[in-house]
């Protein structure tokens, strides 16, 4: 809807002003799913107008799993800071900011490190990471540097790192956002509704990657939320993808040193592990493990055949459902959430790209045509 | 609006199935703007669902200009490949399709050729890339290739990959998909029909960077179309930015050798130079030169204070408004758009962020809250 009033030079006359709209399109998740939501009136919304990501229809992973079965990919790396932590975060800093936050920390070298720091920030707040000594390379927290986070790095371990973060929150008036965070998950739950407004129901199938095992719990909080609120007729299964040399889940213990390449989701115990395995059984689902080769094979398959370019641990999603195709029901709608941006981990894809690269071609017509196989 | 159904565990009865929406959510920008784009109904849509990017209050930047100026961001870096060119380029392959292209190619190292690759592939095409042997680095194309694009480097410079790119498509069955592709504007134009729909109207300036002068000339035609259909009462005053070392366009004559950090907009001769300077001049515009230094600080200011990483090129709009701020009326809307996201440039990240680190701190309670300030 646009309002058509007579062209004026005059910015104070201006259609734009007099219409004064609150948001611009879409206004972020608090505000879309504020009935779902526990905030009130009085809570500063600090937003990005994170949310509303894509869901895209994937046909050649399709095309693998045939018997009309249908697959789209929640593509949540396009949130603002590039994944699905700013669905949590717009939660846990308007919370903060509601509490009267002067500033929040976490522990994390990786997404929620970014998310924090740019939601702080836009919050007017500080924000403070820990990470461990010599842990991880300065590239990792450049997205959260340039947010203007404040990165302190101790003579100690990840696990002391998180300690440490406890305690602060415990001692000095700083807010929490690492998982434990309670708002980080209904954030996360959103995730949930946009598939089902999209889709017109929910889906027979969701796969999704496993790491601490918050996302899983978040998403069947937010498909029963929906069905209690008949917002979708069904519930789907929930089909968790671990890596393998992480997968805790699987094997029913925590793994000591958890390797994949999928950083994202290399977490031995993970902090949702009880209810992420309540999901799964309530909704008749399973975890699974892929290998670090399967989940490469699916992201070059995603990249290269759909034209989707999403971290190492988003496509052990896509892995996962096609480790397990057989087992989809014909016809079947099967969504797989895509957790975060390829353009995050930039050396991933340097190194494990198909490289289809011919140099020292002359530069001619003929010698290029040539190279291009004509 | 979703359907109620009764729960059933039957896919081929599922309400998802049922219902079978053609599109999930926003359905990309041509089927969302398809009456003001040259496509028939024949015309096979390839789309990652591009197009609807946040338009952002930036409310810090706001603050630096004061008398009640309104200031909002287009953050087009949450197109699927991480940049504005995803709007031209769903346009060209789409019609590249249609015209019954088996391939495409391009001459580029940055946001269109991943752009290109991403949506060839998605069509089912090849994607070629030609590049200057020596010129770029390989992370540069990390995300080009990871989609499946086919790189050929040769022994000549950049005009010259140029040419022979021109050339391929004369005499090959190749569509040309650089910017003299007709329909990349086509596409691009859809950012302005974007903002007015988010508006209610069109704002009174709109700020943007300007390297190949495409995107501006771009955002002029949709402005100008969207009037004619009465979409907005109003056009807005284009306000072009380059970055200081390649101002053709403020200097009215082609720089051999332009240099900027910004490397989106670092062109001497741009392709569009005509109807850029037409718009300036039919919107009262004007183009100006940013410093690197300011590009640099704008890049800064929207990370650590709005909370928006944006590549450094996208920056110059936000610097250039700020340059010019007393310019801008009182109470006016002023719209900048960012044209890629900021996770492209990892480098310039890590180089420039104000880098708040501290090391070596001792694992414990105290020594933490003395780093923090407490």
């Amino acid at each position: 809807m646009t309002l058509i009033l007579p062209v004026t030079d005059s910015a104070h006359n201006s259609a734009a002003r007099a219409a004064k709209p609150k948001h611009y399109g879409w206004p972020g998740l608090i505000e879309a799913y504020r009935p779902y939501l526990p905030v009130t009136a009085t809570t500063p919304v600090v937003t990005l107008q994170e949310g509303n990501t894509p869901l895209i229809p994937a046909p050649a992973i399709a095309a693998l799993i045939g018997r009309d079965v249908r697959v789209l990919v929640k593509y949540d790396g396009l949130n603002p800071t590039g994944s699905f932590k700013d669905r949590g975060m717009t939660m846990a800093i308007s919370k903060a900011k509601e509490a009267g936050a002067e500033a929040v920390i976490c522990a994390s070298t990786g997404n929620t490190s970014a998310a924090a720091a740019a939601y702080a920030r836009r919050g007017g707040m500080r924000a403070f990471v820990l990470i461990p000594e010599g842990y991880v390379a300065l590239g990792k927290l450049a997205q959260a540097l340039l947010y203007g986070a404040e990165v302190i790095s101790i003579q100690g371990n990840f696990d002391r790192a998180l300690e440490i973060v406890r305690e602060m929150a415990v001692n000095y008036p700083v807010t929490l956002v690492n998982s434990v965070n309670p708002y980080r998950l209904e954030g996360q739950k959103t995730g949930a509704f946009e598939v089902v407004d999209a889709l017109g129901d929910a889906p027979d199938w969701l796969c999704i990657p496993v790491g601490n095992a918050g996302n899983i719990t978040a998403y069947w909080m937010g498909f029963c939320q929906y069905h209690q609120a008949k917002k979708c007729s069904r519930l789907p299964k929930m089909m968790g993808f671990q890596a393998a040399g992480a997968a805790p889940l699987v094997t029913g213990k925590p793994v000591s040193h958890p390797e994949t390449l999928a950083t994202a989701i290399r977490i031995g115990n993970p902090a949702s592990w009880t209810q992420a395995v309540a999901a799964s059984e309530a909704s008749r689902g399973s975890f699974s493990a892929v290998t670090d080769e399967e989940i490469l094979d699916a992201y070059r398959l995603l990249a290269s055949q759909e034209g989707i370019f999403c971290e190492p641990a988003s496509a052990a999603s896509v892995a996962g459902l096609l480790k397990v195709k057989d087992q989809v029901p014909t016809g079947a709608t099967v969504v797989c959430v895509l957790t975060g941006n390829g353009l995050k981990d930039p050396d991933t894809a340097i190194n494990h790209s198909n490289n289809q690269f011919k140099s020292g071609i002359a530069p001619t017509l003929d010698a290029v045509a040539g190279a291009m196989g004509f």
